[in-house]
């Protein structure tokens, strides 16, 4: 192969190094351990899945999806997100009964980057759903669990920001009739572009009223106070039920004790199109996008044939990191150096220390040619050479 | 989409259920730690490589390759092994001096598959490199550490079978002189048709001298006693070098106390057409393929620019777990069931168990239509309802 590229990967593709992947593994251990004490069982999917089934019902866009044809002319997509296929799974093999499951994930997904030094291109998410539980208790739990995980993860600073795709969705309908123009304004909140929604809204051909309406749906932002304000905006009833959500949203975090860390935001929408219901995203102070979110999606399932409600969440593990600390150094590696007239006695010496829980190099002298550069990764070497007593060194 | 294919998955995809999930889990990680444990250090590369890099780096065979375009028009490969990634790596960033490194890895491969009901398409391999070393200490470290991490997993009877690549090029050299003529002996070995091999040598026009040296060659299997029986086939000494790193390696064998697990065959050769000098398969009773295979391969560094030898091996992870006898029963998992008025109580009781190591699902009462499913699995449920006090059943 050409020298110039033997060593490139392809756009957006990363190699994780010996540092990187054992705080990786303590972070991912300490979020599995607490989705798992909630009683989220893990289970894991292939990372292809056939276009038509899976491809089909993921929310992400199509040039993102990766590709590929089968043998037998079939499309495969690398998954690009999980819940669609935990909601294949669970469809086809878990929802046996009318009964809530609970599962959980810690995978790799995969979207196709458009430029050099962008997005990864493969990214672990790490994530649970609850399935066949449409209570606000199920939504509550949720946040709850997100919340939990993340501080298990040593996340000191954080919040959780909750919206109501149902409800912004009832209030726009309600004000502006087609879904067209529901569509429209709701795209400038994808982008969080407030301006453009603003002058948007002017030039609607609109009563005043309902202009204001739309103009103070924009400060929907707060805690508790929110609710109230919410029902303010609203007209005929419609979306009552969804603001009553919410308020019952906030007493279930009350009581898990975490009202200093959610706040309402309802102009919140998701890029996720299967979401219905409440959602959520949580933030970091060093991190520019969400390190994670979630909320309710009551459409998916159908397409799997199984009608039933789900809520669930997902941590972008790589975003979780760059929002961490600086963790905990990585174990010492120590070194038994041995000739082979030792080589017994150097094999029984590191099946002990091994035994004891160290981590320990077992390394023939002879295949050593730069002594000072090897002895440099060891905390602490033992030589057991020639005939020679026991003789240690750093 | 289609009802009649909406649950299908591409040919050789598998999903892991809850139950398999918990045992995969527990079973890597005793052989993560084992491996850990001797000072491998654990990296990660990504799914996707270029095909002119890894893909042509590789030793599987093209129609086993899951091959897609990126949007340059550059074709990439779901990688269908570890070493060649990790020999990338390796060259392009660990090995900055001359020193041996130790790498592991616990990942994904992928194999396209023929058939349905087949192998899989999409395996995992648990596996460790050891990169600059071309002592015979660091092969017998590859078989010992396999040994190890086979027992650490649980597993009782097995065995390994140790044959030298070096070896047999250099005696069918020796005999049938040219390169055509040595691929088409080995091809039957691949294969393991010996009665091939015998009557391919038959018609061969050669010495009855040389023809009983091949046909001798089929019975070099067995403990030490081997050595010399190999020693014995040799002529003009070609090949005696070979023979002399099997004998040092039954010394380090035995000084691991392993002798009652190695058996030559100095007819295995392997399908991966990298290795280069020392070879193994690891066999267990139930299973009628390898669940691990590992060798020296000296020449693939250099297709990444670092010409250095390297050894490691792979444990074949889906068969490790068939060869394993029944596992241990996955954890109990607990629930609290609550109402509203008491939801507060049940948050805490659940933060409680949860922080004494329970797995606890805490269930809103009005999510459960059919409570009788919904107990059964559960190993003991707190029923927190309306003002009435606590209750426990089953």
């Amino acid at each position: 192969m050409s020298p110039l590229y033997m060593f490139e990967k392809p756009l957006g593709m990363r190699d994780t190094l010996p540092k990187l992947y054992e705080i990786k593994r303590n972070v991912r251990a300490s979020v599995e351990n607490e989705m798992r004490s909630w009683g989220y069982q893990f289970i894991a999917t292939p990372a292809l899945e056939y276009d038509e089934t899976v491809g089909a019902a993921s929310a992400i866009m199509e040039q993102q999806l990766f590709k590929l044809l089968d043998q037998q002319g079939r499309t495969l997509v690398l998954r690009p997100d999980m819940t669609a296929p935990i909601a294949r799974v669970a469809a086809s093999k878990l929802l046996k009964r009318n009964i809530p499951i609970r599962l959980a994930y810690s995978e790799n997904v995969y979207r196709a980057q458009q430029r050099e030094g962008g997005r990864p291109a493969e990214f672990e998410q790490i994530g649970v759903e609850c399935i066949g539980d449409s209570t606000i208790s199920a939504d509550g739990e949720g946040i709850a669990l997100m919340i939990s995980a993340l501080k298990a993860a040593g996340l000191q600073e954080f919040q959780l920001s909750v919206g109501h795709i149902g409800f912004v969705r009832k209030l726009f309908q309600q004000i502006v009739g087609t879904e067209e123009r529901v569509e429209a304004l709701t795209r400038f909140l994808y982008e969080k572009n407030y301006v453009g929604f603003k002058m948007h809204v002017e030039n609607l051909s609109l009563s005043s009223i309902d202009k204001q309406r739309l103009l103070r749906f924009l400060h929907l932002k707060g805690q508790d106070e929110t609710i109230p304000a919410a029902f303010d905006i609203l007209e005929n009833g419609q979306g009552t039920e969804e603001v009553e959500e919410l308020r019952q949203l906030w007493d279930i975090i009350a009581d898990y004790g975490y009202e200093d860390i959610v706040k309402f935001d309802l102009t919140q929408v998701s890029h996720m199109s299967y979401y219905t219901g409440i959602v959520y995203e949580a933030y970091a102070e060093k991190v520019g996008f969400p390190i994670g979110n979630g909320g309710r999606y009551d459409g998916l399932l159908g397409k799997f044939g199984k009608n039933t409600g789900a809520t669930g969440f997902a941590i972008r593990f790589n975003r979780l990191l760059e929002a961490l600390e600086e963790t905990k150094a990585a174990e010492p590696l120590y070194a038994i150096f041995f000739s082979a007239e030792r080589r017994k006695e150097a094999f029984q010496l590191a099946g002990e220390q091994r035994a004891s829980g160290k981590k320990v190099v077992l390394q023939d002298i002879s295949g050593v040619h730069d002594l000072d550069a090897n002895t440099k990764q060891y905390e602490d070497i033992v030589y057991l050479l020639g005939k020679s007593g026991k003789e240690s060194m750093q």
